[in-house]
């Protein structure tokens, strides 16, 4: 027999991953989204790789608290927000990357959709910044708020891969903005919502 | 300066993939899979981990050239399939997981979601299984095959965590049915959705 009652899974799950994380140092709220993390991938080795920043949590869960606009740079990680919780909050979330006139702009640009979707959320005035695929996406953003174009409230970063995600998440640690990000190649749509989520069971009732 | 092609930065990364695959033995094919799936999540030690079984390549190519019907147990695998390669292979994906008779079907069985909503796939006579997330999803599907109720063309079965995740692949490893899965916690809906892009890029052009 195997366990069927979701709750029970979820938590039991938890348990499973607490026996591991005697060797690392996080806060109570940080643990929470460490553990999420963890949740969603089946990788122990997210706890070693994980790095907060200017304040994350806090500025985030007030954030959430007030309702706040994100931006996701895939369709994926989207998709695995959790929107009941996300309309507790009061907090949108959007995606562009398949806009008509973002294809064109990347054809004609030749660059990323991704990138360009960036600016076309900058210029919407999104506060919250959600990246989990693409490298790209992360360095335009940078570039944009090193122009004084784009200010965002926080930048979830987990692009994930082998060219420019490790060297966009250590950029995105020379930012003074809260933020969390990945050393090295991990990454992920997946783990990009599952951080979202993370914060939102720390603000709304499930 | 960093890279801002796409397929550039696809075949890149595809080649630094490469460089860490000399130690596995898999088919030209199993490769384009497997390293799709590293691809996705940034981890190299998914080339330890990949299980094929019973011809699953052969079939699963043939079953997408001559156009098949999927599910899968999460809208995030969903998502991440590419849909216009999909649809030149005249394959189809549905998920069930929000619908409101699998809803209330869950709760009155103290079951979760995903079980109930591969059951809804088994009546509808889904061909091509596609689990990342659930490992319910995963032992459901199995009962029924057990029980000669479901005759799946092939199974991928990649659900993630730490409770039942690992039994439930291990358990698709002794049918005999065309499945990959993966050895441990490790797996997910974007890991799902890779395996059938690679498949479909095997069949149709990008």
């Amino acid at each position: 027999m195997y366990e069927k009652k979701p709750m029970k899974i979820e938590n039991k799950s938890m348990d499973i991953i607490d026996t591991v994380m005697g060797d690392v140092n996080f806060s109570e709220d940080e643990l929470l989204v460490v553990k999420r993390m963890i949740h969603t991938t089946g990788d122990f080795e997210y706890r070693k790789i994980i790095e907060f920043q200017n304040n994350f949590i806090k500025i985030a869960k007030e954030a959430f608290k007030n309702g706040v606009s994100l931006y996701t740079d895939t369709k994926m990680a989207y998709q695995g927000i959790n929107k009941p919780a996300l309309e507790k909050s009061n907090s949108t979330v959007r995606f562009f990357i398949d806009d008509e006139d973002v294809r064109e702009k990347a054809k004609e640009k030749e660059t990323t959709r991704s990138a360009c979707a960036i600016e076309k959320a900058v210029d919407k005035g999104i506060e919250g910044f959600v990246i989990g695929n693409a490298p790209t996406a992360l360095f335009r953003l940078l570039e944009l708020v090193q122009e004084g174009k784009a200010n965002p409230k926080f930048i979830i970063g987990v692009p994930v891969g082998f060219v420019g995600a490790a060297e966009s998440k250590e950029l995105l640690r020379t930012f003074d903005i809260p933020g969390i990000s990945t050393i090295g190649t991990k990454g992920g749509s997946n783990v990009a919502a599952s951080i979202v989520n993370a914060l939102l069971y720390m603000v709304v009732d499930r």
